[in-house]
């Protein structure tokens, strides 16, 4: 029932373990969903309803242990994790707490309990039951994990790389299908539904991200939902999608333009490719996160997305931000985007953006090849 | 570009403001997408990302202020808030807890600052710089909301409501045309993806949530994914799903049967409508979620799945749990799921849903009828 062999997984908790042990800790605790999944390959899209914490403690040593409302047992059950506590949960007087603190006395001896703390890290259990958690564990104490989520994730395996370049060879199909839901006076929030249909056709399990925008000269941002608005003649259109395929993300956008191409939106066009060729080209282990960012920032100039890129795969975005603070170096198995945006004439912006695996010399484009020239929709 | 008239949301923050006064909080820090588009109206997919931190503060007095990263200045600029406050995020240093500090120094006072820490409620936030953000904070202490926003968000306006209505019919027509792409031999995998296209032809603007099973005498759960695995004559199929139309939910299954009904199904089938219906009968002002727990659990037993319904909205599931431990009282503008499950012998289960709003005298079903058959698929 997981997406891959028990080994993957068991392989992770191996290096998980080595982790903790470098680090003196005693056992790692997890409640996110790509955090739980990492481990154990239980993949539910049931984490969109937030009513339930789900907790996972990996030990120093031994398998991992699964604390879960019983609602998740029978899927649990079905993924190599055998040790694995319930409750019924929501629970207004203890939802989970005691029992994960059970499990963490047993299993973390009088080592610390490491959380992700860092970047992009978020608690999903209440602050209430965490600090009641904290009070019941006494002395153990729960202590940054110090990164080792975030480094293990940001290698990805080759089994990894195969899902993310499943999913975004399906976005290229929809992409490539674009010219058939998008034209002059069609509502952009017709094309939105239709992509995500033509996107879940092409192979997707589900579309969690779709953002775009259109305009004469660019659009207002990256981030937007759909609008009423009708596409018009001259209008620059971009979508940009994350499709999901077996828990894995693609994320990368194409610009069209509506009836005929304005000369700036070509011209920009022209610099968006340049630039994220310039990054491309020394995309491999050595070169940092920053120098990607600088060699496109170079041609296109800053942005307000406040990045040019950032690691994928497991989530819509994770991992290393192509910006000048992130120092950050490139490794064989990282799987990261090049996102160059411009600003045209005028306040709008476009963007464009390809995913790639850093591999032991260089890179491979997973995302297929984007046109030379800015393709036209009539 | 909001989805309600500015009033909606002046109305949300007058309220907010009072449940601040009555608990002597100086401010209400909100740092999830539900929270911070309840008070703005800020809609954006873009939450997919972990990344970047949104902050939003909601002041004792005057208007909220979004601290928020640049790449979402644009689109709030196109809400009725005009006190936005950006950085360059993702930032290493300084991920906007420096300009989250001082916003809340500055509208705070003395007072303390309220966040939501209870059920349900997520810190989307590192740990690290949650611990920062005390810090520079000092004296001005961050304290529990008091279950105001949780409060706030379970009394739906009429033109909340209207919206899961429109949600739910969408679904609704979406579930009529089960019969176009279910049938014996099928992979539920293709159903899934199928079904999730039909939502988005029917109306829906994306679908963030689907699950179901298929088995000859029910399903193992409610909550998992699709398998490759084709459906067979004798199945029951059951499909839930949670699609959103201008950020309001539907959450409701249906059930079929592949090619011809067995009795067990029939018959558990019959007996999920008698209880929707002996719940639905007191669901009004003034009933407990309890009760109407009682009322389902006595015709149907228990369930893994810990509870026999709950609140929805601008989330899958959101405020009340039907369970024996809950007791809030039902009130005019919640809006809720009655969703009984039964165990068929051997193991499976079925599980029929259906939501509605309480109104002054009773309820309102916001979901189409049931067919009071179990549909047969041939």
């Amino acid at each position: 029932m997981s997406v891959f062999p028990v080994g993957e997984y068991q392989a992770r908790v191996r290096r998980a373990q080595a982790g903790l042990a470098e680090r003196g800790l005693g056992a790692l605790l997890l409640t996110t969903e790509a955090e739980v999944r990492y481990f154990t390959g239980f993949l539910t899209r049931f984490w969109e309803s937030p009513t339930r914490p789900w907790f996972l403690v990996i030990p120093a040593w031994g398998n991992p242990v699964a604390v879960i409302p019983s609602i998740g047992a029978a899927l649990m059950a079905k993924t190599w994790i055998t040790d694995i506590r319930t409750w019924s949960s929501p629970d207004p007087v203890d939802d989970g707490v005691s029992l994960l603190a059970d499990c963490l006395r047993e299993h973390a001896g009088s080592g610390k309990i490491g959380m992700p703390m860092g970047r992009e890290s978020v608690l999903r259990m209440p602050l209430r039951d965490y600090d009641l958690l904290k009070a019941e564990l006494g002395a153990l104490a729960i202590v940054s994990d110090g990164g080792l989520m975030a480094e293990l994730r940001a290698i990805k395996s080759e089994a990894e790389i195969a899902c993310i370049r499943e999913a975004c060879a399906i976005a290229g199909r929809a992409f490539d299908r674009v010219g058939e839901i998008a034209r002059p006076g069609v509502p952009i929030a017709h094309v939105f539904r239709r992509f995500q249909a033509i996107c879940l056709e092409e192979g997707a399990d589900c579309v969690p991200y779709l953002a775009g925008g259109a305009g004469p000269l660019g659009y207002d941002d990256v981030i937007s939902p759909a609008s009423e608005t009708p596409l018009q003649t001259g209008d620059v259109l971009m979508l940009d999608t994350g499709l999901m395929r077996n828990g894995y993300f693609s994320d990368f956008d194409r610009n069209w333009a509506i009836g005929r191409a304005a000369p700036e939106a070509v011209s920009a066009w022209a610099r968006l490719l340049e630039a994220t060729e310039a990054a491309r080209q020394i995309a491999r282990p050595g070169t940092t996160a920053a120098a990607l960012y600088h060699a496109m920032h170079r041609i296109v100039g800053g942005s307000e997305a406040g990045r040019l890129g950032h690691g994928l795969g497991m989530q819509l975005t994770e991992g290393l931000s192509l910006i000048p603070g992130d120092h950050t170096v490139l490794q064989p198995g990282m799987v990261i985007t090049l996102e160059p945006g411009i600003t045209l004439p005028g306040s709008g912006i476009m963007v464009h953006e390809d995913v790639f695996a850093i591999t032991a010399t260089g890179c491979e484009q997973l995302s297929p090849d984007a046109p030379r020239d800015l393709p036209v929709l009539t």
